[in-house]
């Protein structure tokens, strides 16, 4: 089985999709979504944030999460971390990996970080010290690296340059975030030719959104520039605050449907990924946006209507 | 311009959308749309049904619709006809264009056209005969082209042959249709340019559902094989007698934005689809798919936060 034959998901929901839910998802519910999960056969699960609980009381039991699932052999448990002191209570958690987040956008870093680029850059900086011999990885995104809601397009020179400025600083991963789904699919194939000049396939992590209804376009237009690794959330979770009503996350279940129908191995339980993600609207308390938790699998077939 | 550069939409609101309303649409209302269509620059809407008024009240104005909709040079507007009488009573009403359907599926067929696949063709036969001499152009559509609801999976070489049929009949243009969304890229790359080698681009139509995320990652893998043309549905109005609440036809104004923002001219007004579909919800009672006209263009900016 060649690279081609293959697509590397790693679940967000938990991190990405419950951090905007206006109601808090209880621990124990959260706990068992991931457990679900691993056993669903993710090998990377973005489990939850080190944000302040002030910020994001959403995910303020990050701690207890990650020290109550059941990790999985094999299954690399994913923690985003704004900053050094969120590292540091991820680090205490024993997240497997550290996942470090900044804006390519100045106005949209400042916006959602509190920060410039350059104190972005600087906190990471004392983060892979923080991190150094305790064997957790280390990924880091670039958020708005296909546009910026304040800015708009992003020049693709900039996010190249994050790029090589968070190899140099030596974290492993490198995850180039479509933070409101502004992407399209001719500049994904564009801008991930260059990156992986840069990085290789296996340490390159798409995130997309389909806020505009790309996302699954974006995914094929990367890998047919090479890409191997996405981001997805169960049901769609996640969203966008400046689009209300708007998708959230490329849907897990609709991208895991795609790739098996055109024979890309997942290593997923499709079926398991369907129940699970009919159970989200009990969860979150209402719909969720993902397409074949609703209309099936393809080869579901129905009973054709009895005919005169 | 080459026609690398270039997508032709075919609005099909009207009839694919219209028909599964069901709250009545009323007459003034649908020629207001289909108007307002007209002037942002289709060269193709496909305006009504002559289905039967029993089976389909919906649109048992369709000769009312013709009549009074007012008319756009160089525009075509097509009628979908399901058999003889439907075609007799849409060239008495002066559609430009008459769509024959049938389906690949013998069950598909069965159950929705209430005749056999020969006796569909035997039909369709009888159409060409009563439209010689009028100037009135004939499309014929492959229902199920991409799978069935029923029957799971279609042979292409099936599909293939009912194609080659058609144009032995003497009909202009074919659509292959994924009547209830069961298509995916790698297929749609491979049985589009198999459909090329017997049908210029020009005179072959794509009709995609979204009803499992991957409408318009099918455009592009279709667009990939060659093909030009594609109906698509304001709002991305339609949907799937199978999977309620799953989304129904192709997003016009999502598939025009992404074409636009990939630099392929679709001739079409943006700014006007985006308006006229965030008048859908009022005019048919409910949300509707459509994601641009929630999340807006993504050339559209936001202010940004005030920070400290």
């Amino acid at each position: 089985m060649s690279a081609r034959d293959v697509l590397i998901v790693q679940e967000v929901a938990p991190r990405d999709g419950f951090q905007i839910e206006p109601r808090f998802i209880e621990t124990a519910d959260k706990i068992a979504l991931i457990d679900a999960l691993s056993r669903a056969g993710f090998t990377r699960i973005e489990a939850t944030s080190f944000v302040s609980p002030k910020a994001v009381p959403a995910l303020r039991d990050a701690a207890e999460v990650l020290e109550r699932i059941a990790r999985c052999p094999g299954t690399i448990y994913v923690a985003l971390v704004p900053n050094l002191k969120g590292a540091e209570r991820a680090l205490a958690a024993k997240a497997d990996e550290l996942n470090l987040v900044m804006s390519a956008s100045e106005t949209h870093n400042r916006a959602n970080m509190g920060l410039t680029c350059e104190a972005s850059l600087a906190a990471f900086a004392r983060i892979v010290e923080a991190a150094r011999g305790t064997g957790v990885r280390l990924n880091a995104t670039v958020a708005t690296a296909f546009g910026c809601p304040f800015e708009g397009a992003q020049a693709p020179e900039r996010v190249l340059d994050l790029v090589n400025r968070y190899l140099a600083l030596g974290v492993e991963g490198v995850t180039l975030a479509d933070t409101t789904g502004m992407a399209n699919p001719l500049q994904v194939r564009r801008l991930v030719a260059r990156a992986l000049s840069r990085i290789p396939a296996e340490r390159l992590t798409l995130h997309f959104h389909n806020t505009r209804g790309l996302g699954l376009a974006n995914v094929l237009a990367a890998r047919e520039a090479g890409a191997l690794r996405f981001d997805a959330a169960l049901g769609g979770l996640g969203g966008c605050p400046f689009a209300p009503g708007a998708t959230g996350n490329i849907c897990t279940e609709d991208l895991v449907s795609m790739c098996h129908e055109m024979a890309i191995a997942t290593g997923l339980d499709l079926d398991a990924l369907i129940r699970l993600s009919r159970g989200l609207p009990a969860l979150v308390g209402h719909d969720v946006p993902g397409q074949v938790a609703k209309a099936g699998r393809p080869c579901d077939l129905h009973a054709p209507p009895r005919t005169a």
